[in-house]
Parts: C-alpha cells; sequence; structure tokens
C-alpha cells in the first residue's frame, strides 16, 4: 500500500510503497483509511520535537486522526464487523489496567498512539485494536468526523470536565478560537448555558467564534485581560480554557480566573510561572488536559452526527499530503482542517 | 482590655489597654476570648510582610485563631446563647453572596479577617458575628481547639478535598509534617485508608508522623523523589499535599504527582514554575488550598471531639506573648502550638 | 392593604382588607406584591389537602410565588435597596444552621414559607427576609418571572440535579408536559444535549414540547412505556423526569428507567411501590424532588433574562383571584398561569 | 473433575464427576478453585427461586464466590501468569460496551454470571476470563479472600457509593449486621469517620458490631426507630444502608433517614411502598445496590490485605457441600461464612 513516511527529522515526509498490514492477534482491526487528518502535531513531528518523546524508529507512517471502513477482524473481536464505518480513538490500549477499567482509558498503562509511536493512518490501510473503533452514526462520512479523533477530542474533553464547574449566570472564557477553539465554543455551546468569552488576535476568528454562540468576543491586543475583567464584573472567569498555552496566555489565563476558579491548560508551547502564595490566597487550580476518552469521542460523535459540532475541511488525495503539509504550515487553511483521502486519493 | 497590637512593622508587638468592644450590629457576638493561637502567619505580620496586602491600618489587635465564651449577642442572633464555649471561623461573613449561599463562605465577597485586617483575637474581647461562631462539643476545652481555628482548618480543608481522589490502594503524598502537616495526617487517617508516605527533613517529624499513622516516612535527604518513586511503583501519587511550597517542594511536588494525578499546593512562599506540555502530556492539577469553609470547621471540630484530632500546645499568659512569638520564630516549640490565654493571664 | 385569604377549608378564599405587614426585624423585607402566581398547589391548600400539614392558623393570606418591588428594609439588610425589584425564594431561611451553609437553603431547619405556613403574597405587601430576595436583572418584569419562583424552580432544580447523569447519546425521558414540565423541556435544553423524549397524554403539549426541543415525543395511550423502549433501543432512559407522580406514572417511570438510571419523583399524589429486588437487581435510584434553593432560583433568573425559559401567562388584578382560581381548577388555561397582579388591580 | 451441580431445583445438589473445562478463546483463563464461597444465594437457586431469572439449564455448576489459582491463559491474556493467585469478580464482562468502558462493568452489555447463569466454582477448575481476575496480593490466601468476591464486594460497593454523602458529625445507619453487614462496618470504619449506629434483631452480633467500630448499637425490638431517631437529634441519619431489605425494614429504612438523605437498599426480598408526597416533600433518595466493580473489589483486595476487613470462615471439602448447604440453612454458622475447598478435598 502506499503511505506517507518519515524517514528523517527535517526533511519533508514521502508517500512510499509498504507492505499492508495484518491482522494477527485476536483483538486486531484493520480498516482502510477513507480520511486521516493533518494536525500541527505531524508538523512538529516532522521537525523532530517529538523524536525523544515518542522514541519511534525511522521510518515510520504519520497519522493520528482516522477514520475508515473494517475491513478485517482478529477472532476476539465482537464489537465491530468488516464494512463497519469507524472512527479511531489515537489510543490502542489495553482494557485490563485500572485506568482502562476506570473509564480512563487515556492513562491506559500498555497503550501505542499510532502515528506517533508506531505506524498511523496517513496511509490506505492501518492495523489498530477493537478497543479503538467507535462506529460512525448513519449519515456521518469517516471525511467529517476523522479531524475530530484527536483535535476535536482534545476540546470536547477539556470542556467536558470544566462543565460540573459551570452555570447560568457563571462566566468561563476560551482563548484561542483556532481549530481546537472553533470545537470547543461548540462543544460549550451545547453542554452550558454559561457566558462565554472568547479571546483571540484575529477578528475573523472573533467574527465566527460569535457566529458559534460567543456572548463576548475580546481582540487579544494587549487590553484584553482588562476587558474580560470588566466582562466579568471585576472577578474573572470561574473557567479560563486556554486553547493557546504559549506567548503569555499561561500568565493571562491565571489572572483572568476567579478566585476559586479554574485555569485550564490544553495548548501548550510555554510554562507557567506563579507564586505559591497567589494559588493559595486565590485558592485557584490548573488543570491539564490531554485528548478524551473512548466514552469522550462517542459522546462527540453524537454531537457531530446531530450537527452540533461542524469542521470545515479540506480534502487532499494522499500523494497530496506534502501540499496539506505545506498548506498548514503556511497559513492557508484558515478555518479548516486538511484531510487526506489515501483510498480515493 | 488589655491587647496585643501591632505599632509598626519590624518592630515587636506590645501589651496595651485599649477600649473594650461593644456588640453594635443585630449580627454581633462579643466573645470572651479564652484561648488565642500564635502562629508564623503573626510573625510575618509583624515583619509587615501582609502590609500591602491586608492594608490594615495601625496600631491593631493581632489574633486569627480564636476560641472563648460567647458574653453578649446582637438582637438577630439565635444560634448561640450567652456562656456558650465556641471557636470561631477565621472569617467574618456576609451570608448574602453567592459564594456564602454556595457553602463556599471562605470566598464571600463582603468578608473580614480578624488578627489580619480588622482587630483580632490576642485580647480579652473579639468582635465577631454570629456566623463565625461554632459551638464546642462537651468536653472540648477553648484550649485545645483554638489552634485548630486557621492552622487545623487548612490542612483539614486540602485533605476533605483530596479524599475522594484517594481509594484503598491509591498512594498519598504528604510533604512537611510540622504543624498544619501532622493535623494533615491525622485527618488523613480518620477520612481515608489510601497508602500514605510523609516527607520531611526531621527524623523526629517523621517519627510522630509514623505514629500518627503514616505507612512509609521518608528523609527529604535529596534522595526523596526516588524514594517516593520506589514506594510508589515507579508512577508517583494520586494525591500530593504539599504543606511546604518553597525550597523546591514545589518542582518536587509535581515530580512526585502521577499522571492524571493531583498536586495539592498548602505551604507557600516559593513559585511553580512548569511548562505547559508537562502539565498537558501528563494531565496533571495543581490545586490551589486556602482555609476551610465553616461547615469544615464544624467537621473538624467533630473529629477533634472524639479525640481522632489532637495538637499539642504550649500555654502562656497574655502579657507573655512576646516570649510566645519569641518561641515560636526560635524553634522552641517542636510539635507544638504557642496558645495565649488571656483571661486567665 | 387587600390579601386572598383562607377562611375555612372547602370555602372560596375572599379578597380581605387587612393591616399592612411591617419590618420588625434587622433581616426584615417588605415587598409590594407586583406578581402573585396561582398555582394548583393554592387549589389543594383551599381544599384543606395541607391543613395537617402546615399547621397554618387561619385566616391567612395565599400566595407562595412572589415578585415585585422592595418597599422598606431592616437595619441588617444589604443585599437589596428600597426600589429593587426582586423575586422572591418561597422560603424564608436562617442561614445559620448546616443546611443553609452548604448551599441547600430549601432544608434549613428554621425556615417559614409564605403562602403555605405563613401569610403569603397574594397581597399588596409581602414581609420576608433579605435571603430570600434575588434581584432581576434588567429587563425582565416581575409579571415574567413570578410563576417561576416556584413551579420554574422546582423543575429547574430536579432538571440541574439530573444533568451529571446524562452526555450525549444519553436518553432523558420527561414526563408531563404541562405547566412544570414545559419549565423542565427548556430547562433541559439548555443544560443538557442527551436525547429528550416528552410524553403526555395531551398532543396539543407534545407539539409545544416538540417546539421546545424535545426530539420524540410519545402520546400517554398505554403504548407508551413500550414506544420509550423501542426509542432507546430496549434498555430504558438514564434519567427519567416524572412531573406526575401519580395515576400509574410511578410504575411506569420505574420501567422506562435504564438499569443503573435515575427515577426523579417531582410530582406527586400516587404511591411507589417497588420489589427490593428490582431496585436492586436493576441498581436503580429513585429521587424525590422539592423546590430549587437560592442560587437555583438565580441561575434561572439567568436563564429567563436570556429568553432561554419563557412561560406564558395571564393576569389578573387581585379582586379576580376567584376567577383566576376557578380558570386554573377549570383548565380554562392550557399552557399558560395564571398571575395576580395586587398593585395595578 | 469434581463439581457441585444442581439437577433439579428442589433437590439438594450432588457431587459430580464431569468433564474438565478448557481454555478455548483468546481471552480465556482456567482457574484451579482453592476456595468457593456458600452463599444464602445458593440455597435459594436450589430452591428453584431464580430458575426463571437466570434461565440456566440444568444440570450446572454452582459457585459464584470463588478464588484460585490460574493454570492455563488463552493467547491475548497478558494481565495474569500461570501459578498466580487470584480472586475472581463474580461477572465475566466484555470491556467493548459503555458501561465497561465508563468503570461500570457491573451493567456489561454482554455478561454471564458463573454460578449463576454459568458454570460455577464448586469445582476443582473454573473457567473465567482475563477481565475477572483480580492478582491477590502476597500474603492473602484464597481461602480467605473468596467469600469477598460476592458478598463483601456488595457491601463494599454499596459503603462505597455513601462514603461522599458523608462527613465527620454526619450519621449512618447500618440495618443488618449478618455477614454482609459485618463487612460493611468493617468497611466503613476503615472509609468515613461518620458516627455509625448499627440496628439488628441479635444482641450478639451487635456486639461483634461494637467491637468492629460501630458508635451505637440499636436492638430491633419495635422501638428501635425511635431509639435512631433520638441518637440522630430528631432528624434522622444522612444515609441508611439496609443489609436486610425485607420484613419491614423498607418502611423503618425510610422513616430512619434524613430530610435531603439516602436510603441505599442492599439486602431483598420485600418491597417498598412510599407515596411520592413523601419522597418529595421529603426530598429522600432510594439507591438499589448491586455487586460492584473490578476496581471496587481490587480496593477491597487492599484493605482485606492490609487486615482491615477480615471475615471469619469455615472449610469444607468439595464433598462435603451438602453439609455447608445444610449448616447455612439451619443457621449453624453464626458470625463465619462456608467455604469450600474443592483441591484439598
Amino acid at each position: 500500500m502506499r503511505a506517507v513516511r518519515v524517514h528523517e527529522y527535517g526533511t519533508a515526509p514521502s508517500v512510499d510503497e509498504v507492505p499492508d498490514p495484518r491482522v494477527r492477534g485476536p483483538w486486531d482491526v484493520l480498516v482502510r483509511v477513507d480520511a486521516a487528518g493533518v494536525c500541527r502535531t505531524d508538523l512538529h513531528i516532522v521537525e523532530g520535537q517529538w523524536a525523544r518523546k515518542s522514541g519511534v524508529a525511522l521510518p515510520y507512517v504519520l497519522g493520528h486522526e482516522n477514520a475508515g471502513t473494517v475491513v478485517e477482524i482478529g477472532s476476539a473481536v465482537t464489537n465491530v464487523l468488516v464494512g463497519d464505518k469507524v472512527i479511531l480513538h489515537p489510543l490502542v490500549t489495553c482494557g485490563l489496567c485500572r485506568p482502562c477499567r476506570a473509564g480512563d482509558d487515556v492513562h491506559c498503562e500498555n497503550s501505542s498512539f499510532p502515528g506517533i509511536d508506531a505506524d498511523g493512518g496517513m496511509a490506505e490501510l492501518l492495523l489498530t485494536n477493537a478497543r479503538s473503533c467507535v462506529k460512525l452514526a448513519e449519515g456521518l462520512a469517516p471525511v467529517d468526523a476523522a479531524a475530530l479523533a484527536d483535535a476535536g477530542l482534545t476540546a470536547y474533553h477539556a470542556v467536558r470536565r470544566a462543565v460540573p464547574l459551570l452555570y447560568p449566570g457563571a462566566h468561563v472564557v476560551l482563548v484561542g478560537a483556532g481549530g481546537l477553539g472553533h470545537i470547543g465554543i461548540q462543544v460549550l455551546t451545547a453542554l452550558s448555558p454559561a457566558e462565554l468569552t472568547v479571546v483571540d488576535r484575529s477578528r475573523e476568528a472573533l467574527r465566527v467564534a460569535g457566529e458559534l454562540g460567543a456572548e463576548h468576543t475580546v481582540v487579544a491586543d494587549g487590553a484584553h485581560v482588562d476587558a474580560v475583567m470588566e466582562i466579568t464584573g471585576g472577578r474573572g472567569a470561574q473557567v479560563v480554557l486556554d486553547f493557546v498555552g504559549e506567548g503569555g496566555t499561561e500568565r493571562e489565563g491565571v489572572a483572568m480566573t476567579r478566585d476559586a476558579g479554574s485555569y485550564f491548560v490544553i495548548g501548550y508551547g510555554g510554562a507557567l510561572d506563579v507564586s505559591t502564595i497567589d494559588l493559595v490566597s486565590r485558592e485557584i487550580s490548573v488543570v491539564g488536559n490531554l485528548v478524551g476518552s473512548y466514552n469522550d469521542l462517542d459522546e462527540l460523535m453524537h454531537l457531530a452526527a446531530r450537527g452540533r459540532v461542524r469542521q470545515r475541511t479540506r480534502t487532499y488525495p494522499l500523494e497530496a499530503a506534502p501540499q496539506a503539509f505545506d498548506d498548514l504550515d503556511h497559513g492557508r487553511l484558515p478555518g479548516a482542517r486538511a484531510v487526506l483521502e489515501p483510498v480515493t486519493g
């Protein structure tokens, strides 16, 4: 089959002919990849930023946002049949450790992460296991779902954790209305009637945020912390969701958080530097957020199937992967996600 | 009446003759102070560290850990009678704002804090309001309870918030087995069967920790993070409670926290510096903790009345306040709290 | 002033001239009643059903759903000023007992309930206290809010408690789309994206339910339990909200509840008869629901101010109270609530 | 192998020679049964009470409380090795449905229940799957653990759910200090400092309850509801745990529950008959409880390994199963559980 592989960090990936993966274990599921999202993390991988963290051996196949069609299943698989349309949870998990058994499969003690530390989905076929497969509802196409498998799932997960802290009349601030942020806004609107303020540098992103349901939008022009404090009656927000996590939003996020409130960190790249007396005297929590669980993904698919979460995409055949990477890298995809279509490509 | 007052920051407080406070408002309660705890915060106040934060006008009366006997009540007070023995919640709150009405009176939008930003309890009489009074159970004397009003209440509150994250087989690490830490250990033992490891520099403090129920004790000698990782099977603890919050425990606390775990900050003085990718990829929470609520104090008094939380004290007459401050400042009170007895003094 | 009073159970109330209530205690608030909702409970009171339970001495003034304008305040009141428009929480609470201090003021150990066990708001003036007053947002008129003070608040409270049990893809069934039920549907739609099925005998009520956001509507024609089982994939709903609570819905509600699910009882009149083996083997919870807390009412007002919860009303002058009672009793108010306007009347 | 089988309802089971079960599927685990608890449910099965509910085909092997040694594993099993000592969760679950993935494996949509609807563990060998195996800690013998696999796990699960509703100063009442109740008392003492009252007909059972940590014991002599009301200051308990669930405890349990409190039903046999106005006006919850999850069992094993939960047992060889059943049926095992030892027998 054809697959997009990294051969050397710092060098663009190439589309190679590689052997087909095959079902070996009883839990294995082989999926024909109908759609594979291209994510900023893919650019970082190519640059080598994940080399040490993932420890993956080169060359390997990229792609951690995948949806497709089941083509073969192992002997123990009971939850999907050949022909089922599925979106794949990004982690392949064991189902036996305590986190898996507590519904926190993201912290599985024996997981792999195709596209990060194993061969991923920018290929015609992807080998995964039964525990990763979420069946797509009638009417939801792989190409529309794929980009929700990781980026959308991360946004969903953070919002889902924040919702119990919110109520009608509470304030929530969302910093960064890019790809994840737009999903975050839609999920917030679906799950909570709290008063939503969105902060971003881009007026266009804020315009879309307003259409998606933000009550207030604030341009990140240096006066934005003050603007948020005014909107929140001088007290800050019960919850701040930071989809940026670098370039100063770390400090601003803490400043915009109300006493006894929570600052959710979703984006990354920077560092949080806060005195312990500030944490204590204001009694705030700083909450790190990773990708969501399998059940989170299942819930997100319900929202997507009802049209409550939508994502604009631009599709490319597999061969055009370098073009997709380049478009993403150079900001030529405002408000849209690049999605490869390996099979139809 | 006699009262211990700060006249100038950097100068020792003096015992002065001042006018008696009087009941004026319908919610007011006047308490004869039978016991007033001396706390490290009192030293910091005298040094001037709180000057800007509290904004209190000098001279004023110290003392934020108070217990005593009700001597006069305002016209609207229904929950205490003259003669009742009470411990006083450190904050005087309004009861009408949303936090007060949600059980989070510590974040009252209209509170005062006697001993910090208003006249406190190192005096024969203290003016407070009905909402601060917790009646002492039969058999619990003000002198035994007073030092729990702020320090003990802080430890109780942090542990109470941590307990839902624990379970039999989970690990909890408590850093700093001093005054607050010792209360924390006793509360943990009463509220959770999780496996408790205590870290401290002092072998004597660790010996006491072991007697109070710690399963493991670790000397903070530089190898302590490794020791905790070994105890926790290489994964760290589900909860780390940091009663120090300075001098490196901030970084070590994060390091000892398991992925998806929580690092509770109770002590302060230092700063937390953590990359957002660490917060995100490990999905940890950093949880600031302030003093507990009124109901927290009521619960702590139930534990104290049953002998499940005890604190060693050394008593001083009010006139000996300078001596008590000096003993505390020079480490002459290991494992014990100084308590002034204004009336019997 | 004029007031609607019950003189004898079983006899229609009359509009009498009575002395004005006056502010006496420091917490008292005197409110000019701009709007007083008429509720089915008022009919039951007149019939004598509440005689033993309330123990109120006749004659007394009806009216437990009140909104108006503050005209006088006691010496300790700080949260409202004369001239403020307010909706009144139905209970007058102490603020000092543990439930009040835990945010559960409905279970205050020292409360009164104007209109039930004390003089209520079907009068020109009502005496309440500071803790009952929720200020109305700009643009929300007392006449639009009043009927939410008890009926709407009950629906809000039940839904608010149910929401943490729901998620995208979960099923919730609401039985009884009358006055409370209609508010319940609107609150559900605002707070949760779960799949909502509404069951009622009236096709007209179901039509409105569909407009308000119900995904499925089922006529209660005897086959409705089967219909719900089919909608829920044969498993029943994670949450069933029963706004009827009599005439068979008790048994049907349990039957429509999924294993490990919750059956919320809001309406009453009947009895639940269920074997303990059913409760245990299916592991279901039966959850009684009373009126909401002060903070619940504040949150509901936020939804009302944003137009997310609306209630149709028909207004009557105070003198027309007997007509309003009669219209309600004879079903001449489909989909609307009767509201008295004592002052303009 | 030898196995205890039911051939006909109403007739005593016999010890038969049957073919050995064998590992077939990749998830299968074959366990040599070192200990199999005898439970009152076994008596009910023999009487035929479960015939319709389980639908099992006769003859089949009894035994749903099992511990032993792994003797063979399927190709996909990674969590246990041959030779491991294990206790078996009573359900064999799929790991793929939503309940399994949410940590609620007891409500697995594809489970079997050996000893109830499939061949159980009163035999030399038992076939189960990887998901049922909890490894025993060093020093915990199968014979000491087995009887905790179902009865103990049920008690643990109910208490674990009740603990978040309790706090120092709250009241909890436990009705029925028999086999499950004794485990319940020990778990309560380990997990909560709430004030515990135990109600039972037997003075001997109450004596043991007091030794295990109950603060109050009340003989169920007809005046016991009044006694509990007096102990709880006239308000009832925040939580009532009913391990009987028949013979009047259903009504008494509701009566002893404080307003806004919860009545946990664990025992069964009777029926709950309560008016909806009582549920609503007192705002109480009735909470059905089934057996605990896999993680619950793992937690219970941690308590057992630390000696915080103990159970007296009387052992019998497999051939003496009829004697064990008879001893249980005729009350010759006060305070102890019968455990068969199939292999050593």
